[in-house]
């Protein structure tokens, strides 16, 4: 008998947690919960029906459903079947939306009835689906013309798989389209081999490197990244193998969260800034005890005062950084040994930082002749990366592939420092960097140092041509409420000569100009829409090239 | 340019380290110390001097060391050229040792002058060995006629490698031989991939399952298997990725091993039971605080009486599970989360039990048929494995190779049952157990039983032909001093019929005949020598056929 090859695909994942805790329980919302061993049962039953509906190995199942026990099950049942699961990002344009599932020629739709409107509308320009499959909350039947089936009769529409196939581990297991503000969506696709990979490392990672205890088999998990993005940054299938509580809140409403959050004991999620903001400005927030929760922060530089202000509630918060195309997860800003003497403040610009890599995570950062910066905290360039688990490229697009890939390495397009203890900090995107007489100027340092003005809510700055210096930056904010009118231009640019005598920046790199706003553009993902800001603050003819 | 191919190699495990924690410190006994990034350096040298020495790719290294720092260098260096690391086990019988290196036809040999004697006894027989590397602790030029290199001398012969190469992940990285009572040694053979998967998996175990807060970043590791015996259970390179500090202790001596313990705060270790023992036995212990010291006892099973004696001295202690053939990590005995509320002895008798699987381990108990046993308790079958790190056979012995693997599982001979929270335990080895009447009398079970009575030191159980049952179980007991005399064997008899009474064994079970002895013979290894029990007490006409 020849040894058993054994393949590295998220069966194992799943597997894994269902054997070590099958009556460890999964909820959704206030609704509904269930155990793992039930969840299996879905998994199994979902892929039965799946091959009963024709989805051969290598077809794309298009998934457009907000954060649910449904979606976790979806999350292995169509991969465990050799099918490529879909997630669609709902808060893509709508013609976006209609464009990458033509794009990934999707076999199947399945999606929440709150998204049938969407559908409905999509629905005559869709080329490939044969099926849309329905997620309704309760038992009504909606009124529509497009012809779909029910998702519980269809999951139940054929006998359980007894087991989940074995598949070779370089098997495609998932694709998802990036949000660029400028272009087409762009794929990513990963295999199963990446995704185990992802999970071991990232779940060694946050439970033997991360602080405030890491995350343990006695954690409670709830997302609040959405499953549509980036696989939840990862964290459901780390949550799965190790057997956590789950929590999955649907679609995210403030109150809601915080009620799952407290009766529910949650102990681990992980977000971008905006959700965390939203968290701890509402004022129900300071009614509860929320001192064991621990927050990874992404998707956006955590500023230091949004940071101070959750640990003020009990929170503990740590950053982390990834992207679409790293599946995500490639830094977390935990402590070093050492550094466990140092006072709280210091620990906390620690954990506000970009962070370090992950175990099996080669990262550099290389100035534009591809050599590494000095890690003096001053110096910038592009991060460059390296592991088992970065998209092979672009789908269907080998020259935005090439270009991702050139020189071996994938290039992130994030432009950062490294400090003498090895931390990374991200301070801007290489196509956001405002080159003015020939230094690079961060705008996100920019914006971090803004928000830390007491009267400033949110900052975004942008370059501006200048016929003297090529670019200068140009500030917008948007001030508290209660600072309206009070806080002008000039307090902000006082504000910011400040750090100029501390030497965190240059005297150069203070905004000639400072423009209040009421609210700030926002992308479909919440981030800083600066290709709006770039069409407004911009005259046409200076027209920048988009980059991204 | 095409998408980098991230191969799974021990350079991406040492390299995670380093470059997380440059500056942890790794020490030998009470002699030395050093760095990572020295340690990585050493690495890098001691590569450059293996191929200069002409060591090619797939050349095997043999090693006879203690547990030190260069053994740590040579873990990383010689599979990083591409040779193979081949451990061996200086405890075996030396015409054992002789076999076992021309067998995989080591190029090197690199020994501890400890072992000179050894190696000059055994050097006219070797076939294959073109350089003798031997290590001093002092500056000392030993008496001998055999040629050798100086280690110091033959690592700085050559300039460091800038980096360690690239390779394949599915290179063989190292090999070592299983110290079987009956036969010839029998080669194992691990991979890149395999090592590096079962480092990830094993760290999660250690880190998010774990109790007693699990394995962190802020640990501080000393092992006590010594690091010539199946990579020192795999734990050298989980505690390097993870950056922790790490005390080698050298040949084991009592009062240095507690030592170290007390001077470096010792947080982690593992060994045998026998180890423990001698620790928890040795006087000085009782003046120390070793509270914060958590061990992983493996290798046999750890009795529940020992694990209260560790308790005691304020030692945290659970059981794990694995063999040479699995690179060896299978089970660990971590509590699951709804134990957390159960009273101290009920957690303990989970802790001292084989275990769950680790992450990725695939685990069955088969009957004689090859079905699952039920999870009672009770019912007894063999353990049969999957997983990514298990080896693919016994180096040039195919037929043993198809017997190891026959069925497709990696048949381990270890008897066990199964509780209802899904806690292996092992019983016995297959070819251990006494068929007695058509049952299954487990030899391990009476010998932990027979342990629990306060004047036994040591218990072995064996089988002796009986005509009328078959087999009948004979105990051999060593007392403890101050009980000899005085303890009798209908004592012993009576003690173990309060547990048929409990239900936990049958009356049929109880041994007819319970001799006394003054020591109990052991393996190389440090495991009771059922072998020459059987010679001493089985007539030699009844000669059991051996098995193993």
């Amino acid at each position: 008998m020849a040894p058993h090859n054994y393949p590295l695909i998220l069966k194992q994942v799943l597997t894994s947690g269902v054997h070590w805790v099958p009556e460890q329980e999964i909820h959704y919302r206030d609704q509904f919960h269930y155990t793992y061993q039930n969840m299996y049962q879905r998994v199994l039953q979902l892929a039965g029906a799946l091959q009963k509906a024709g989805v051969k190995p290598g077809a794309r199942v298009g998934v457009i459903e907000w954060d649910s026990h449904r979606y976790l099950e979806m999350y292995y049942a169509i991969p465990g079947t050799g099918a490529v699961l879909h997630t669609i990002n709902p808060r893509l344009a709508p013609q976006d939306v209609g464009y990458i599932i033509n794009h990934a020629e999707d076999d199947l739709l399945i999606f929440h009835e709150d998204f049938l409107p969407l559908v409905e509308k999509l629905q005559p320009s869709m080329s490939t689906v044969r099926k849309f499959i329905l997620i309704r909350e309760k038992d009504e039947t909606p009124a529509t013309k497009l012809k779909y089936e029910d998702f519980e009769d269809f999951a139940q529409s054929a006998a359980p798989l007894e087991e989940l196939p074995d598949l070779d581990e370089n098997t495609q297991a998932t694709q998802a389209y990036t949000t660029g503000t400028t272009g087409k969506p762009k794929g990513v696709t990963f295999s199963h081999r990446q995704m185990v990979l992802h999970t071991l490392s990232t779940g060694f990672a946050l439970s033997g490197f991360s602080d405030f205890g890491g995350i343990t088999k006695r954690d409670v998990y709830m997302p609040l990244t959405p499953l549509f993005h980036v696989h939840g940054w990862g964290i459901p299938y780390v949550a799965t193998m190790l057997g956590l509580k789950q929590i999955y809140p649907g679609r995210y409403e403030p109150a809601m969260l915080l009620k799952l959050v407290v009766s529910h004991k949650v102990t681990f999620s992980h977000c971008v800034p905006t959700i965390l903001q939203m968290i701890t400005s509402a004022p129900a927030a300071r009614q509860f005890d929320l001192s064991r929760w621990k927050v990874v922060i992404g998707g956006a530089r955590l500023p230091k005062g949004m940071a101070r202000e959750a640990n003020e509630l009990g929170i503990k918060v740590y950053s982390g950084y990834g992207m679409s195309e790293t599946a995500p997860v490639l830094t977390l800003a935990y402590l070093k040994p050492y550094m466990d003497k140092w006072e709280d403040d210091k620990k906390l610009d620690v954990l506000v930082k970009t962070g370090v890599p992950i175990p099996l995570v080669n990262l550099k950062v290389v100035d534009s002749e591809g050599k590494e910066i000095a890690h003096d905290g001053r110096e910038r360039g592009e991060i460059i990366v390296r592991s088992p688990w970065l998209t092979a490229g672009y789908y269907r697009d080998p020259d935005l592939s090439e270009t991702l890939w050139r020189g071996g390495w994938l290039n992130t397009g994030d432009v950062a420092s490294v400090d003498e203890h090895g931390y990374v900090q991200i301070v801007d995107r290489l196509k956001d960097v405002i080159k003015s007489g020939g230094e690079w100027i961060s705008s996100l340092e920019l914006e971090n140092l803004l928000s830390l003005h007491e009267g400033v809510q949110e900052a975004a700055v942008i370059g501006v041509p200048d016929d003297v210096w090529g670019e200068r930056p140009m500030a917008l904010v948007v001030l508290r409420e209660e600072y309206k009118g009070k806080t002008s231009a000039q307090d902000l640019k006082d504000h910011l000569a400040k750090y100029v005598e501390d030497g965190a920046i240059t005297d150069y790199s203070i905004p000639d100009h400072i423009n209040f706003m009421d609210e700030m553009p926002k992308t479909s993902v919440g981030k800083l829409d600066k290709k709006i800001l770039r069409e407004t603050y911009i005259p046409a003819e200076h027209g920048r090239e988009a980059e991204d």
